[in-house]
């Protein structure tokens, strides 16, 4: 994109002279990654529509003078050090945002591309195209599953109603998943006072990474991890060799200031939500707590899509610098190594790469651009423990230090939600599809029918939505593009039958389907957290 | 409780003593609000057992030198500046804990009362118990719910996993209510620019109660509210007419500053959760919209135990110091009136009490104690609107300001906790119950038959307990004690005929109930919310 980098500037340049000729109060113009913008300082909003009027090649004679472009008696400024050049005549304007630089200004944000030819563009457009495909943050914009404004700031994110609908689905999996395993969950507070983590040692080591400021002549901070909070609650009353393990869960909110520059959509952010567990335990319970803990950890990564090849084991051992005794350390790692050879599973060792506070089992998967991401982990501490002086009463009354595991199998909602909306190019699974059945009458006449579909979809839980503007190709063509699994086409012909078209993902059309049997099928293959469209196949 | 504090520190000290001559190294006295407590520093906890030992008077002949009692080689701090006196003879270990003073040394806590007499102890006892039932901080340690460690800090709570499991249950019921109402869910981060404030006015009105602090150049704050964040989600897109209204809600983390000394409990708490909700409509809707939003939080409010004369409304108006013309405060005072008026509502007017930014509705309850509580509110909102310059396109393509309505309807996920726990005297309906059944078999014989219907229960997502543990007499009194609402004891003859015996609340025993009638039951009496033991209603 580098080479067009001038080329959009100067679009943007006569995008803002052309808003100012008409009394709109361009003030900036700047380049995006992939975009140029124009900042209007403006107390109302534009239109999309509105916007490409002024996206009009006109052979403006301006100058430049630092960072501003002066025309006549225009001043406007530029964000950016690209020289602008080049004859832009044909504009795509792509999206129109509203920020604040000021608390008492408003800035209406029009960002668009500019190129010389016409094929320039299409060139563009079709690399933008496939490039949203498989970018998590333009999906997401599209999909409208959340955004990062401006006034929270980098590495913070909003969740619209569309993506907490993911969000929740992820959970409640999650929970079920847990409650199979006997986890409890927990909740516990973001802010605490700073001895929690000079006790834990994250004042030390992890510092610079956390939010730590002085408030009423105390320091708090908001928690990066949530493992001492788990391990106040574990230490709040008494426990009996008899009451491990005792398995604490939190979808735990961590904050973690990663540097601006290192930020990457909801992959590499600030703010984001663990599925975390904490499991305190004897020693000899270890290597069965984690054959479960692994064999769940996959199941969970086949139900979604991540299986055989595509997923891989890592082991690793004592480094160099760590903590515990060598007994504890050869104990630990036999457990994890004996967990994983009586499952039967390959696994990559790594030697001397575990933490200083104990082994570890990783899991990366494939996706399908081919590309490994760390996941879930599976990590045994010797460190929490002892810094905490945690114990549990023995059978034979003595009190006994317990081993601590922390383990993560999505590792973070925002992790894995970026990751399927790139594997699956936005076409998510039904089960966590936002909306998973779009109703579309074809007419007006079958409006009613089409409604008592909606209905029905709704009152089993369904998400669905009934679309009934613009021409019918038009509405196909948006369902598609917002990843909705399944269409219905209701016509009149269907209406008087009682039935029902299906379009499906793959180019499926299914014509004369029982109502009743697809949505039983449909509610079957949501049930059932299907990867396909398993609901196809039933009425096959 | 005062008379009795001298006599307590008294008590203290010679256990403290009594610690420090057998070598633990006692290192602090004190008085809590209803006892007295002993620190020793200490890398193990002690248990209540060994502790007792320690509670046994002695005419020790100490010495008081300022904050500090010297006894021969010894020195304990006194944490109190009340005079130890008296001879406390008869002791009650009432609790152990554990904390940490600096990061790297433990205190075991030992709490406890002394008396002259045994009648002192059983009229504090007798006192304490009584206490116990309506006190939430009380019940919420006795039935494990939530703990305020000092790690955490003042006013900073951590949800146990018994507390954990009302949550969900209070979230999940009001997510129902919540999507019948037409409300979309979102999340939104914690942390902010402190922009966002400024624009919103939080930041000049209410920063003494906010977490603000300075990080990488950059000011940034805690959300003390959730709105500003929702209309950045509005704001994130155009809006229509035909979208209004647009309702987002929000289990929304807030943090408040509140003084130390103001901290109780649940209900004066620094940081808590929301079930915040808020509706952006036009003018014409909002009569519609309060109308149904009252019947709803009516429903609710019974749902949880308060109707009729237990549940007063107020009609909030217009107070001299406010924003917005007067056309605006009348036809949304009478949209708020109307609504009441049509469903046949009395209420209080409280003439000038609205906020600067809109008039609103609140509803107070009346508990069983008799103690009226404000819970939930419903705000029109003037002001956030115009300062965001928030905006929908309106039927003639014109930009328009939509009009705002803050609402909770249980407050806060901690009031109402705390409401409920007082209110039920920790005795909480059956589906919001943490422990729903336990099961109880009278000896060894029946264990497996005891163990087959708590696994049918467990299957069933009925949250059981199988309890095997002392005498049948001390696990029914512990059932008891721990609130829950059913237990199940089976015998010999229960198990050879399929059968079990049933007790319930209100001193209710069946015996020879069909175990899946029971259950079956049980399932539609959670299954309804029901406030009663309906199950047991269904089985006579």
């Amino acid at each position: 994109m580098e080479e067009y980098k001038a080329l959009w500037l100067k679009g943007g340049i006569i995008i803002a002279i052309n808003l100012l000729n008409d009394n709109k109060k361009a003030v900036d113009v700047g380049l995006g990654e992939r975009d140029f913008y124009v900042d209007i300082e403006s107390d109302n909003s534009i239109s999309l529509e509105e916007a490409k009027k002024y996206a009009l090649y006109k052979d403006y004679n301006f100058e430049l003078q630092g960072n501003n472009v002066i025309y006549g008696k225009f001043k406007i400024n530029i964000d950016s050090d690209v020289k602008p050049s080049g004859n832009p005549k044909f504009f795509e304007i792509l999206n129109i945002s509203v920020h604040h630089p000021t608390p008492d200004k408003q800035y209406v944000r029009i960002r668009g591309v500019a190129f010389e030819t016409e094929e320039q563009l299409k060139d563009y457009l079709n690399w933008f195209e496939k490039a949203s495909e498989t970018d998590h943050r333009i999906l997401g914009e599209k999909m409208d599953l959340f955004s990062f404004p401006d006034e929270a700031g980098p590495g913070l994110v909003l969740y619209h109603p569309k993506g907490q609908l993911i969000r929740n689905e992820l959970i409640e999996y999650m929970r079920e998943i847990n409650n199979s395993m006997g986890y409890q969950e927990v909740y516990t507070t973001h802010v605490y006072r700073t001895i929690l983590w000079k006790i834990s040692g994250h004042y030390e080591m992890y510092k610079d990474k956390m939010l730590i400021f002085e408030h009423d002549d105390d320091e708090l901070g908001i928690k990066p991890m949530n493992c001492p909070a788990h391990i106040l609650i574990y230490k709040s009353k008494s426990r009996s060799y008899k009451d491990l393990p005792i398995r604490f869960s939190e979808f735990g909110n961590v904050y973690r200031w990663e540097k601006k520059g290192e930020l990457y959509g909801l992959l590499r952010i600030r703010g984001f939500t663990q599925d975390d567990g904490h499991i305190f335990l004897r020693e000899d319970q270890l290597k069965d707590e984690i054959k479960n803990l692994v064999k769940k950890t996959l199941e969970v990564l086949a139900k979604l899509g991540f299986k055989g090849d595509d997923v891989r084991i890592n082991l690793s051992t004592r480094p160099d610098e760590s903590i515990g005794t060598e007994e504890q350390w050869e104990k630990a790692t036999k457990s994890l190594s004996d967990a994983l050879g009586e499952l039967k599973l390959n696994y990559i060792l790594k030697e001397k790469e575990g933490a200083f506070y104990g082994p570890k089992i990783d899991f990366d998967i494939r996706d399908s651009l081919g590309r490994w991401w760390q996941l879930s982990t599976i990590q045994v501490d010797f460190n929490l423990p002892e810094r905490f002086k945690l114990e549990y009463v023995d059978k034979d009354g003595n009190k006994k230090r317990p081993v601590m595991v922390h383990r993560a199998i999505y590792g973070s909602l925002e992790r894995i939600m970026a990751i399927l909306l790139e594997h699956y190019k936005g076409k998510l699974p039904t089960w966590i599809s936002p909306v998973q059945v779009r109703v579309l009458p074809i007419n007006e006449d079958v409006k009613n029918y089409a409604e008592s579909i909606f209905n029905k979809l709704m009152s089993l839980r369904i998400r669905a939505e009934l679309d009934t503007e613009d021409t019918l190709a038009k509405r196909i063509k948006r369902a598609y593009d917002d990843g909705v699994p399944y269409i219905i086409i209701v016509g009149k012909r269907e209406a008087s039958e009682n039935k029902i078209t299906i379009r499906a993902r793959g180019n499926i059309e299914i014509r004369n389907v029982d109502s009743e049997k697809f949505i039983n099928a449909l509610s079957k293959e949501i049930l059932n957290r299907d990867l396909n469209n398993s609901a196809v196949e039933l009425l096959k």
